[in-house]
């Protein structure tokens, strides 16, 4: 593939000079990528990159921004705030997985940043603040007597959102599974558990 | 902080150049690193190096089989290959935490490796086969009624090994956490679910 001439570039503007960004960030690594690397990837010229953004740490914060304001909102949402705790947490699990699965390159990088420059260092504060939210609100829910109290909530919202962060991993949109399908899976598996009501009887161990 | 001199170097054999080399792969990304900074980090010489590896490949290769190595094991132990599915797996679950929290520079590099050398798609490919493992295993236990049927074991121990996973990345082993605590959380999330007793019974739903 060669370079695209002048008059096959299409009109680049800021968001899709963004999305070639983070693409080029994810097959690359942000350490390893450069502004050079994104001008090329898109065709256009470094000039014409700066013309859009100042630099480099820029663009990762745009970027992995777009994530974050998404997953930001849905804690905002009325049905993450109101209604049995319960009800809640499903509603931030499902709406967590439709946000990765829409924005599968920005969720990732958000989720593999972990570097040492100013920028970095902003978004894995910004990725901590986050995760000490959904704690707390856990820990809320379990203060209510609707979950678990023998769960560190700290512990078990990492394990739980280590569960969730998994999808931006494997998850191939050309496949057949969709963000409801696997939100099922997830219900099932943290909500109910894995052991087959044979094995449980079985057991005769009380649950809950 | 200098190099050290010849005097000061501690006798260097191959494992002590993979220990430096899984954590400047680590910092740096695989990418990113060169056998230089290896050398660097090590206080060597890049021909001491090439003493011990012929190349960066041979360092990601065996740093990252320290791990698979000891994962791979644990899937051949005897408390993972007799007896009911669901003391199997639960056994899975541990060792691979144990695992995860012994040899956590190495278990890291691994599950980050996603690159495009011959060498990292070597190791992309045992991941995966190891993965298959695991879901066969899985679906085996379906099959036996000790599992819930209507889970998608593909989906189902991708999901699980993205909690387990995440431990690497989150885990600190100077914090007061360990394994077996970690387990503990997990095989109630997993096994038990995450939902009070009490509201259980309030959703009066049947599980399993």
């Amino acid at each position: 593939m060669g370079r695209p001439s002048a008059k096959e570039r299409r009109p680049y503007n800021s968001d899709a000079i963004l999305d070639v960004a983070v693409r080029v960030f994810l097959e690359r690594g942000y350490d390893g990528a450069s502004l050079d690397d994104v001008a090329r990837a898109a065709g256009i010229t470094k000039a014409s990159v700066y013309y859009h953004v100042s630099s480099k740490e820029e663009l990762l914060e745009r970027g992995v921004g777009r994530a974050f304001d998404a997953l930001d909102a849905v804690l905002q949402e009325p049905a993450a705030r109101r209604g049995p705790s319960l009800a809640r947490l499903r509603h931030i699990i499902r709406r967590t997985i439709e946000i990765t699965v829409a924005m599968l390159p920005e969720v990732a990088l958000l989720l593999r940043v972990r570097g040492n420059t100013r920028a970095e260092r902003r978004i894995v504060e910004r990725r901590r603040e986050f995760d000490h939210r959904v704690a707390r609100f856990f820990a809320a829910a379990q203060r209510a007597h609707e979950l678990r109290s023998d769960l560190d909530a700290r512990l078990a919202t990492r394990l739980l959102f280590g569960m969730l962060n998994s999808v931006s991993e494997w998850y191939r949109p050309e496949g057949e599974l969709d963000a409801a399908g696997i939100a099922r899976a997830v219900f099932v598996i943290v909500f109910e558990g894995i052991e087959s009501a044979a094995t449980r009887r079985l057991e005769n161990l009380p649950k809950g």
